[in-house]
């Protein structure tokens, strides 16, 4: 097939087709030698007795956008769930839904880019499936990954661990992400000047709960923003939370963006961050590893956690000294972000 | 909501929505307590250094048909790839793409369906995910499961075990699962004959390993049917494989709608059954230990790997006593039939 073929419905019916755009088009992309074997099942030698274990759909919309593609996507948020639950990542898998009639051009760029990122981040791909069905029936191509990650030794990460005076920080400005897809949308002006954060975080964690011990919990504030991570940070833990506006790092194309559009930013997803609850004592560490490292030089401490009175409720310190209650977005903001 | 509302955009969206459906309608049906802890990732505890990691998303037409469903096909279907890779399923990742628009209580028939073959097939769903897309971007719902399964203590199946001689085993019946979606979908007038085969294989595969040792390589013949599978396997194992007519168990009605539409039952997807290549000292304990288990009652020997000439080649003794090649199939006889 050329560049400018597409997808049939055969290249999912499980034969000579579907092994063609296996063998030519997707192995070489992905390359190792567990994937390579085909089976039923990857086999995986693993050297922790805990494990995790996640997944995630990627249906976004534009494909591709400024910062990545649906496939940076796929490898990088399914990376940050399992790094953000205290462990390295390790494999991952890989399931394509495929529109009939796609081209096998953008399917090539899409693989491509999980090639590129499963490398970076250190995980192989060593499962996977592919479906096709017929046109007007999926929008273009959907994704699955599933990961699994090894538990970082010592590490205990939970709720329950947090209290009162820890601090919150966040490994850089909010919003990117959310505000890059809808604005190539809406194809507003001042969207070049928008990029995605899109990034694996898990070199970063790892650093992090492998040289401090103060960390609590971790989350990525992906749908449903920073706003929505808090609370349930907030309802989970049974402890309030108190962010400070001016300490909330947030690019100021981004602020432009949602502020014509009517978005709060601390409701757009990210799919390049954490907040991390730590320690007060260790939160300065923190932040150095952070801002010694390409995905955190702009990380902040945004907050604490502060004493609960009635209900737990998260809080805002406006840049003008007022306070307003953060609340957990309806969810209508934003749909197919990611 | 109740039964007869249906999915919003924002169920997906990470907010207040996405939290109401999860804990109202998924998770009552998954119960299990890993999952409601719904972290970023699940975590599991092992018993084993080696373990095998699968994915199957589902993509049925229709959603509900007889003898099982979306979610039936999403648990067995994955439990069997986890299952003939000589493993122990323990545990499934289940992640939803949902049409907005979708009636609710499809969706929580789905989602029982899914929770009672997890029961049943012994493995927890322990993490999942779930994206909500616009009317029209998707053909109501797909299903995507990932699956972690421990390796049997001593079980080590490969093609490179597979010998001349070896006797070739199927569970049942072929074609029933494929025939029984398609005659659906055409409407034909016999189909309440039909019924899909769908079931989880593992208590059987497992039986079979831990008592018998002379199983080499097992493989689901799903889509591509029969002739898919043992044309995978001559060609990964070099050997030619030559199998009889009269051995190969088919249902009358599935014959019978086969010949009316002009399929070959050897394409056909099944979704209940797997073939095992078996030394030929091991076939009849085998063969035994399957008829003693409801899934394979129908069990049969259809016939054995050869010496290999010049190309490996699947070949099939016709019921008339003549011979032909069975080829692997193109790959488009049946989109969607799981």
């Amino acid at each position: 097939m050329g560049a400018n073929d597409r997808i049939l419905l055969a290249h999912g019916g499980g034969g000579q087709l579907t092994d063609e755009l296996i063998r030519r088009h997707i192995l070489p992309k992905l390359n190792n030698e567990t994937l390579a074997e085909l089976g039923d099942s990857a086999t995986l030698n693993v050297a922790s007795k805990s494990l995790c274990f996640t997944t995630d759909s990627y249906v976004v919309k534009p494909l591709f956008f400024n910062g990545g593609d649906i496939g940076k996507l796929a490898v990088c948020g399914t990376v940050n769930d399992l790094a953000v639950a205290g462990s390295k990542p390790v494999a991952l898998t890989l399931s394509l839904i495929i529109e009939e009639g796609f081209e096998l051009g953008l399917l090539e760029r899409i693989l491509a880019s999980i090639g590129r990122q499963a490398r970076q981040n250190n995980v192989d791909v060593i499962a996977g499936d592919t479906k096709t069905v017929e046109a007007g029936a999926a929008d273009k191509i959907f994704l699955n990954t599933a990961g699994i990650g090894v538990k970082l030794a010592g590490v205990d990460l939970g709720f329950e661990k947090i209290s009162a005076g820890d601090k919150i920080i966040i490994n850089g400005t909010i919003g990117d992400h959310g505000m890059t897809i809808i604005s190539q949308r809406e194809d507003i002006k001042f969207q070049s000047q928008l990029k995605s954060d899109c990034a694996g975080l898990a070199d970063l964690t790892c650093r992090l709960l492998e040289n401090t011990s103060g960390i609590k919990f971790m989350r990525d504030p992906t749908r449903g923003g920073l706003a929505a991570t808090l609370n349930e940070i907030s309802v989970a833990s049974a402890r309030s939370i108190e962010i400070r506006e001016a300490d909330v790092p947030i690019n100021p194309s981004v602020q432009a963006a949602a502020d014509m559009l009517g978005f709060d930013v601390l409701n757009i997803a990210n799919e390049g961050k954490f907040v991390a609850i730590v320690s007060p004592e260790s939160a300065n560490d923190c932040l150095n590893i952070c801002k010694n490292h390409p995905l955190g030089r702009r990380a902040k401490i945004i907050g604490e956690v502060t004493k609960t009175r009635d209900v737990p409720v998260v809080e805002m310190v406006t840049k003008i000294g007022g306070r307003r209650i953060v609340q957990m977005p309806y969810g209508r903001e934003l749909p197919r972000i990611c």
